[in-house]
């Protein structure tokens, strides 16, 4: 419909991004266009010299590739006149950042910096700041630091702060030349829009900013690490909430795109938080599961609570006014797949490959035909460690029940009940530091694929479960920003819940709780209470050991 | 070689029965012949009636049938002389036993009783009569009765007076018209000798006899159920100790087996014990372990002490003079084929089909890659409950220390371990209690076929284990005590340990501890030790309420 507005979303991913076009009066999708990283996560320097498994750096140039070849050929693709596009959002994931120097280009670029893996792109997942992590959290505890509660009480070796650390520590020649550290998302809106500006949710969550008290003082630093507190003077640009503009394209980022100078460029946005307005979600007390391989929670609150083992709390981060927590667990759909992949049966397999359907559909329909509490397992779905309400990535999965007659879909069951367990855990805690938990949505790759888990996730929760469809969440989220920050004199909005409302999914089917699998999982679940804290807090630490032993074994 | 002698073992399996012969001065196998019992354990009634679960029933003709057949064709191939044959000996699993009549034939035999499964051959495995067994173990319990330290502290539901209770309560008219009841052993003793005799195992282990004693008095058994003392007036027959003869072939029984009457018949014997002398031990202090679907350990002692979770402790049952302890694993080699076939990936099934070989081979061969502790795993091994130390069937298996990165080769080497660990915790509980382990032998199919299995439980024991390897080893055994039972005087022998010496296993493999291995198994032993009490005496009771819920569920 020509003279009808859109916006423009784009997503960058782990290995890739995609930019969508989707029309402002009601959020439907007009066009998309999707790419790799052609290099992806780089496994050796080009001088060949392979890199740590923890290490995970990538081409920062390729994001840039990704950025105008998807926009433009997304446009191209929906045949639009530039002149109603009338915003751009871009939501990347986090921490993934890279070194800028005084010349305003990065290290990366750089021929002496060529082989310094320091200098590069940072992508959320490198792990080589661990130690660092630990270090950080230890001091904040010993000094008492405020901040550490919004933090859940734990840092992250993947956020911002400790891969700093990381740096200055380990790379003091890439530290001394970079001017500023940037993360990717504000870097992009950078290249649209010229100004050095940073998005209040990377800020805020991966580095601890806040505006009340600024985030980690110099103290703090200095007492980490000396001469550390330096590293604040490398964190500049103008502090952007989300749904605001932090500037219009360039006339020479105008021109490559095809699009008009000065069109707005939201503030910077995380992948998985922008998913809140996506969901539809408009106030407080909505709990929003984004379920892949691991799971984000994302909830809305007026009242900054602490909150055991959240992995965040950030005002004006998702929606103007609003908390933002971030929970979350760290092995979902990896956990199922390390199931359909590890512990299967001969004829499990037959009959994926007699039926052309997939190994998690074959379990899936068997897990099924299971009464709640009848294969007699119980799991703690820590494939991955947890990340919330224990914080402790050391942390393992367990089995519990198995006989001679277990079979492979009961296994698999019990990890989808082990996973909604988990999260009643997380809204539990949420409910009993006094933040309200009213609903609950969930949106995600496994969320279309798998009723019986949504299924269950409303018996376990005892709440209905809101289960949205919106195909590129993440992309819809940001482009959703974007109309907020063109504003309604550009044809926009100027009321973030005018625009989720219009916007925002509308495809929802309800999973309602049953109440009598409900009584079965109040057991169920009283038994994965005890056994989460019996070896998630102390009472046996036999994970941790474990793991110091696994270690000490392979190396 | 003409004129030298030769003996006969006949062992009766679950399913199947075998005789061989072997030669007196060497234990050398000469011949062989194996017979399935046709129909083996019933499904259903004459009148199709279909068999509760929980029941294992046989027919007791195909016994008798196997019983000639085997021994006259194991004969026939040996091309010995019969004058040549001086002994027979019989083990069969126990209790499995039949109610005789008046008429001294089988209940089973009548035609009023063809569909009346209590007047059918029960075998060991049959599980009717938990709730018997339960209520036996409780009121010994109250009335402190002395017998209870010989059986663990807990009357398990596969021994003979269980499932004479259950009779006796639940099908009074087999029990009124049953003039004894016979194990099964002890029939086919009756059949080649005419006489009514009690091998003094089958007493001992599983209807509580003693010597000292006597056994479950008749105050014990009304205060469990009014009327049940007059069971014991149909237990009836010369007690016979191991080794010793019960009597010689008749006329009838030497013409069908083409043998001379008067040849030697020892006393009757259970399958898992005669193994002791076929692994060539003669004396006090060496645990056997007999390795198959599951583990059984004998243990000889000059004492009789409590040991806290045995499954008996009978003197002169295999050695004359001793006291020989049983414990054991329900689930061993039955755990790693559930690992099998339950927990793999299609790698690892390609790998076995590719290779031609089981995929146990593929998960062992993988598996012995791994040093202990790499897998960061750790198991109980109670996939069929706990046998020994707990003596609780409710109990269920337990991985721990999952992580995304686990593999099943992985998960198989933390069962063998587990099984290892288990075998450490019960013998770890004879030492506690007195009783002195000097030596581990092991026997049985598993050994050698697994010696990463063989060389774990050599590390994690922290003793050298003597792998042993004997064919037909229980009809080897028998045929020792078939030796002894014959005497010096017709060519056999009077001291067993002359006769275990000469005819017992020599054909040992000895797998000894590596300390470095033993070191890091100590500390995944320790972590064992705690989750073995904690799940197992009442820490959390969690296994127990799962069970009930899946049996619930299941309803």
């Amino acid at each position: 419909m020509k003279g009808e507005k859109a916006v423009i979303g784009v997503d960058f991913g782990t290995l890739s991004g995609r930019a969508a076009l989707f029309r402002v009066s009601d959020g439907a999708i007009l066009s998309d266009a999707v790419m790799n990283y052609p290099s992806g996560i780089l496994a050796k320097l080009p001088d060949g010299t392979a890199l740590p498994e923890a290490f995970a750096l990538e081409m920062y140039q390729e994001y840039e590739t990704v950025l105008f070849t998807t926009i433009r050929e997304a446009l191209e693709r929906s045949g639009l006149d530039p002149r109603d596009v009338i915003g751009i959002g871009i939501d990347v994931t986090s921490s993934t950042f890279l070194p800028v120097g005084r010349d305003g280009q990065p290290l990366a670029a750089r021929p002496e910096f060529l082989n310094d893996p320091h200098a590069y792109l940072k992508l959320w997942k490198h792990h080589g700041a661990r130690q660092e992590a630990d270090r950080l959290t230890k001091t904040a505890k010993e000094r008492k630091e405020g901040f550490l509660s919004r933090a859940g009480d734990v840092i992250n070796s993947e956020w911002m702060l400790p891969k700093l650390l990381e740096i200055y520590e380990k790379a003091p020649e890439v530290y001394r030349e970079t001017e500023r550290f940037t993360e990717m998302a504000d870097w992009l809106v950078e290249k649209l829009t010229g100004q050095v500006t940073r998005g209040i949710s990377h800020a805020g969550y991966k580095m601890l900013y806040s505006p009340e008290d600024g985030g980690p003082s110099a103290e703090y630093l200095e007492a980490v690490s000396p001469g550390f507190s330096d590293v604040l003077s490398k964190l500049q640009g103008r502090m952007i909430p989300a749904g605001r503009k932090a500037g219009g394209l360039t006339e020479e980022a105008a021109r490559q795109l095809g699009l008009l100078p000065g069109t707005a460029v939201g503030s910077s946005l995380i992948d998985a938080h922008v998913t809140v307005p996506a969901a539809g979600i408009t106030g407080p007390g909505e709990a929003l599961l984004i379920l892949g391989t691991s799971c984000c929670m994302v909830l809305l609150s007026e009242k900054a609570l602490p909150v055991p083992g959240i992995s965040g709390c950030v005002k004006d981060a998702v929606l103007p006014g609003l908390y933002a927590y971030e929970a979350g667990q760290s092995a979902v759909g990896d956990m199922f797949s390390w199931a359909s992949e590890n512990a299967v049966s001969a004829e499990v397999l037959q009959e994926a490959e007699e039926k052309h359907c997939s190994v998690h559909e074959v379990l899936t329909a068997r897990a099924k035909e299971l009464a709640p509490g009848e294969s007699g397992l119980l799991a703690l779905d820590w494939w991955n460690g947890n990340r919330s309400c224990l914080a402790d990535s050391a942390l393992s999965g367990m089995i519990l029940g198995l006989r001679l007659s277990t079979r492979p879909w009961e296994v698999y069951r019990a990890l989808l009940e082990s996973s909604a367990f988990g999260m009643r855990k997380i809204l539990d805690e949420f409910t009993a530091s006094g933040v309200e938990v009213k609903k609950v949505r969930a949106l995600g790759g496994i969320v279309g694929k798998n009723p019986l888990f949504m299924q269950i996730y409303a018996d376990i929760l005892k709440m209905p479960v809101y289960a949205g469809s919106v195909p590129h969440g993440s992309a819809l989220g940001s482009a959703i920003y974007a109309a907020m920050a063109a504003g309604s004199g550009n044809g926009g909005y100027d009321d973030p819940e005018a625009a989720i409302s219009a916007m925002g999914d509308k495809n929802i089917r309800i999973y309602e709780p049953d109440p009598e699998a409900g009584a079965v999982y109040d057991r169920l679940y009283h038994e994965y209470c005890t056994l989460h804290d019996y070896f998630g807090k102390g009472g046996n630490e036999v994970m941790h050991r474990l793991l110091d032993g696994k270690e000490a074994a392979g190396a």
